[in-house]
């Protein structure tokens, strides 16, 4: 059994009881039913997650995973090749927003090369599950080989079971490579059929031509490798990227073990319909942090049947909007394990 | 010279030089330029409240501020007026959501009685600033006398002062007060012309029957106090509230200081509005924190011209959702301070 098929079958539902406990204490907490809207929900989705009627988020991990793509020799982003491990270096010298914004709330994170078409000298830091220098050119046939999908999942899984022994209570993800909306859009495409054009945006902030170009590019790709949408490692091989691959795995793992996963914007949303397409029962252990700018995040999300938590216009990646959903994540946590009930704090309830 | 009126002569535009200080600086991070959307704004609109082109917000102040109303005796809140004090005194012991998520970002919590109908115990931690044991009930004439509107704006700017003095640098309003969702929607209703109605909701959770008196009781009160719209300090006496009017005065003293005020939801909105028509210099010092279930949130919002960064279905008050709002100011001026620019990473720019 690989370990794929392995770690997908100990995925289990959400533990009921500890959600109803949760749900109780909700409602005996100082204030109307209700009135923390969202935070309620995702405290006692986080209860059955857990496995806890009273969770606690204290070892929250960022995992920024960073690949190249051959189709970035297309034109279609705003950035030359190079600036993949450019901003690998930068995450591991701590200058980039993720590193920034997982300070802020108070997260590690973990930097892993799934991908990139460039060396790195070793670092303590960075993770090595190199698959290849790069996808292949998804224009011209699959932008890996199967083995190649199957090995970048595994190594998702990985990385989410070392963080997970090593303490990790929660995990959100980011993703880095230049050119990496592309086969995100196609992503989107092939699992929903809708309109190349519908689910395709900008990226980095490319100009109408460039525009022009991914959409030709994906449509392209659609047509010489006619993925197929019921099985998702056919979808990652032949539309896909190394680090998709490998933070659907980090999913499927991380929901092996009971932990959450805070899912940052449109990359991580491709990797999210991966994994839910390799493994539906993933699904309720994702927290989708935020709506992006990316026209295809809300087809991704409504796919998903996620509801993103805030919508601050982000287009970053890296894993910034994950970062602040941990931090909301965490408030949830505190609201139901901290508030005094009506009973200890001596407060009136309802007039019934 | 008054208080109220030597404060409004005090407020000053946002300073240009530190926002376009800011803004280039944002260009020159490692990141597409806008990919942060919201949080790129609110660092440059807090580098020109602060003038300074790289501001932090280290001291962040949550005040709370407590009243009752008069209306609340005619069954327009599901809660028992008792509930004010009780929640004050919640509020000092640390069991309300408020001191959890002003704890979760770093914040203090001040907690101020402006006008709540029982006497409490001296407590250091408690400003009495009350202008009356509750207003009076505005379906049978003024809630408050035109010198107690006056008085309670100017200890709202009083507490402001006496914060900034003493270090904070972020100031973020809060309420409590049965029933004070009533003199919100009046005050809504007041300034904006729109059937009281569409600007009513269900407060902490009134029934349908409640709704019905709820909107009948403000109705009568426009009928029976004929509100200047053009007067804020008549609309505040007429159909307004002690803690409304506080924190009114507080926006106002913030922003002569040059200090951002976050606010909160429906009641925070109120004191916008009430703030605004005295002195619409200090709309750009004010961020908005999040849009409230309340339907008439909607409207305030857009009537004040500010965008909430985000919508959690809250409807609490207390300053829950200015909490929240805290921690992204602090994330939108880390972001702007701690990134490396490119030049800095050794980033190549944008391919032109």
């Amino acid at each position: 059994m690989s370990l794929l098929s392995e770690t997908i079958s100990k995925l289990e539902p959400l533990d009921e009881d500890a959600m109803q406990a949760a749900r109780e204490r909700q409602a005996q907490l100082t204030k109307p039913q209700g009135s923390l809207g969202r935070l309620e929900e995702i405290s006692i989705q986080l209860a059955g997650i857990r496995g806890e009627p009273r969770p606690r988020i204290s070892r929250p991990v960022v995992i920024t995973m960073a690949g190249d793509h051959g189709v970035a020799l297309q034109g279609v982003s705003a950035y030359p090749r190079e600036v993949t491990p450019q901003m690998v270096l930068n995450f591991l010298h701590g200058g980039a927003a993720i590193n920034v914004l997982a300070r802020h709330v108070g997260a590690r994170v973990v930097v892993v090369d799934m991908g990139v078409a460039s060396a790195f000298e070793p670092d303590a830091d960075l993770i090595d599950k190199k698959i290849a220098f790069g996808t292949q050119d998804f224009t011209q046939g699959p932008a890996m080989t199967r083995e190649q999908a199957h090995r970048a999942v595994e190594a998702g899984i990985e990385v989410a079971l070392r963080e997970i022994e090593h303490g990790a209570d929660m995990l959100a993800t980011g993703d880095m490579g230049i050119g990496n909306t592309t086969p995100s859009s196609a992503i989107v495409a092939a699992f929903t059929g809708q309109p190349v054009a519908k689910v395709t945006g900008r990226g980095t902030g490319v100009d109408d031509e460039g525009l022009t170009r991914k959409v030709a590019a994906i449509e392209r790709a659609l047509a010489v490798n006619k993925p197929d949408p019921s099985n998702a490692l056919d979808v990652l091989a032949k539309i896909g990227g190394f680090e998709i691959g490998g933070l659907a795995g980090l999913m499927i793992g991380a929901a092996s073990r009971r932990v959450p996963v805070v899912i940052d914007g449109f990359i991580s949303g491709a990797a999210a319909m991966i994994a839910y397409h390799l493994a539906p029962s993933v699904q309720p252990y994702l927290i989708a942090a935020h709506r992006s700018v990316e026209i295809g995040h809300r087809v991704m999300l409504e796919h998903l049947s996620l509801k993103p938590l805030f919508d601050l216009d982000l287009r970053l990646g890296e894993g910034t909007g994950a970062a602040l959903g941990i931090s909301l994540c965490q408030a949830a946590c505190k609201i139901l394990d901290e508030m005094a009930t009506f009973g200890e704090a001596g407060v009136a309830t309802k007039d019934e």
